[in-house]
């Protein structure tokens, strides 16, 4: 089945908005075997009703984003129903859908919401629990002047909060009814592998087992294997992965890194302190970024300049002076400081350079040094990387890679 | 001129890249007053060259991005070259820029290397210092079967360190020949304001000027009014701007928020120390995204526990039992604490409630207390903000809110 997105929104091509629509919605329909073969952004307006007709005849199903709302310049409904020469209709539950949620809100049901409640003749309403304006559904209808039908045709609001459950509990149930013998897939990640030592060690034993695709996609600090095939394929691929890379390998479920963490601090009932150098507070806002990280994290210590990691790890001036702030030395005082002071399960620590500047040729730019303490355990474990790239991907790597290593200390202890 | 992208790469279609070349182009061009009319996300392969024949016609400048590396899938330029008829021919200067990255890094000079020499007769090479492949400039050329022009083509790199120097080096300053009379843009950073405020107060005054378009972006916690016009109208559409909200101008430069407030900071001479439960690290992220940002920031706290609070900070437990930890009391008690010890010249503190759970009906989900306290300040100021959004979102605007209160601080005193 071939399915086209069409984007319409003048901010995305004006650069103000980022279209996530893409990446989210080739997931969500990558994980029922189903792909999205073109996808085109336009500015809001009458461009819609010419990107519609290139899809005829080449296009089994569209999706529409944007264009549903109130405004003057929300005109996709319009001129999708002119295009197809049908006429709009008012639809009354969906009229009292918007009058409720205007009134709830406490303000007046205008013309322009009103509007929102017109449906071209023979289209379904798709609800909008989080809006005004409803997804329509339109199946495929004769194009004028065309001899052809139009494709299987979604219409959905452009506001990702709107759109996300729209395509869980309409579009995604009704793509799968169509197209029922697409093979499923699965994600595997892996945590501090490049993609080759991945394909190496695995692509040869998994196309023996039959399996119809591999894909890889590599992201800082890690690697996701994409698998397709059928139920038992997967099953299969997943013991294959994780008898491979028993350390490596993390989440077939696509839970980040963090959530992972997160996950088996919760379940061990431990809690982890943080004690940052140049990461600058990243790695904490990873953590916090889980719902119900204040089980599991009590406190940070961003320890910019030397005198916070003395003064708050209790770091002696001397490692720093003799070793540097950028050493083995320093990572391990750093982590057996926060242990001590915040009496949490574990610490990491993390001292580097994030550059742009700040590297000698010892200790280059992108220089880290990781440390984890644990309570009860004899030293703490200092691991050096080396990163050469940009800031931001730098504190993506070392963030990473710290996490990682509270990780596969974890795992050992479930 | 009609400008169109192409972004090749099946990764964008899978979703397993987010397509941040589309938004970061379109403020490229923008900023010269140029637009992107369309673009079109298509797989890897032969499926570019229907891409090129549909612009015939329609657009003035195609830009594509990605296919130009060393692996099979990367085909762009043999299909380009194809299409318009005109032979490959390898060429020796690129080879050489080739052979001395491939040597600098270790890597022998093979066959998929040699291929990205390879430039369509007349193509101009667009050079990247950044990696092997080069960019190509194709000038407008007859279609064969067609009776028509091609468009100007530029073939650029996909990966964005690739791409963004060649854009800024080689595909703009032709752009800006080829469309010298494109009104200039400027953007205009305002925080703690809704686009209706910004509109109101703005919008008249602005188009009495002859300002020919004038556009609002909304972004957690700042509105960018964006102006098109003479150099003339943008400095006085500036003047307005800045007499009409003095405290909430805080760009013209597309400036972040922590820029401006690492740059003040470093003006002055000052610092700042952080005290984070709600926002757990990630004010302090945002700061030390800032190169140089060690000048202006030492230490940060994530008191994320209460008992953090008190021990880090010096929160006293009765102002914890008593007002709750999300207070306006315990915001003033968490910066005055962290001002002393942190010995910084100012300290912000952040508490409150991230959501999903934990909200009452005093202080719902999405409430926070920002508090800011000054070396010399007889009393901390103390804010409180409701943001009812998901917990990205409400660290993004607690962050910008506690940064833009120091900002207008420190504005006071330049």
């Amino acid at each position: 089945m071939r399915i086209e997105l069409i984007n319409t929104g003048t901010e995305l091509l004006l650069g103000s908005t980022v279209n996530t629509h893409l990446s989210w919605l080739g997931q969500q329909l990558l994980a029922l075997g189903l792909r999205i073969g073109r996808q085109i952004a336009i500015p809001d307006g009458d461009v819609i009703r010419e990107a519609l007709a290139e899809t005829v005849g080449r296009a089994d199903a569209v999706i529409v984003t944007g264009g549903l709302g109130p405004t003057s310049d929300d005109i996709t409904r319009e001129i999708a129903a002119d295009w197809l020469g049908i006429p709009l209709e008012c639809d009354e539950a969906v009229t009292a859908h918007i009058a409720a949620y205007m009134a709830e809100r406490g303000r007046p049901l205008n013309e322009p919401s009103r509007r929102q409640a017109m449906v071209p003749r023979g289209a379904e309403v798709l609800a909008n629990p989080q809006g005004t304006a409803p997804g329509l559904y339109l199946p495929p209808l004769p194009v004028p002047g065309r001899g052809q039908s139009s494709p299987h045709l979604f219409l959905l609001p452009g506001p990702p909060r709107e759109l996300m459950p729209m395509v869980r509990d309409h579009l995604l149930p009704r793509l799968a009814a169509m197209a029922p013998s697409a093979p499923a897939m699965r994600n595997f990640h892996l945590s501090g592998l490049g993609e080759t030592q991945v394909a190496e060690a695995l692509e040869a034993e998994l196309t023996a087992l039959g399996i119809p695709e591999i894909g890889y996609c590599a992201r800082p600090g890690e690697v996701v294997l994409r698998v397709f095939g059928s139920p038992a394929q997967l099953a299969a691929a997943e013991t294959m992965v994780a008898a491979a890379f028993p350390q490596h390998f993390f989440s077939s479920s696509d839970e980040t890194m963090e959530e992972t963490v997160v996950g088996l601090l919760a379940k061990l009932g431990q809690c982890v302190a943080l004690a940052e150098s140049c990461t600058g507070g990243f790695v904490a806002h990873r953590i916090t970024s889980v719902p119900g990280a204040s089980r599991v994290l009590g406190r940070g210590y961003v320890t910019y300049a030397n005198e916070a990691k003395s003064e708050l790890l209790g770091v002696p001036p001397e490692t720093i002076a003799v070793h540097g702030a950028v050493s083995a030395e320093t990572a391990a005082a750093m982590a057996t400081g926060c242990l001590t002071a915040s009496r949490a399960d574990h610490a990491l620590s993390l001292t580097g350079i994030a550059g742009p500047d700040g590297g000698t040729a010892e200790k280059p730019v992108g220089t880290v040094f990781i440390g984890l303490a644990s309570r009860g355990a004899a030293e703490p474990l200092v691991q050096r990387f080396q990163y050469r790239v940009d800031r931001a991907t730098f504190k993506q790597m070392a963030s990473q890679a710290a996490l990682d290593l509270l990780r596969r200390r974890l795992i050992r202890m479930i």
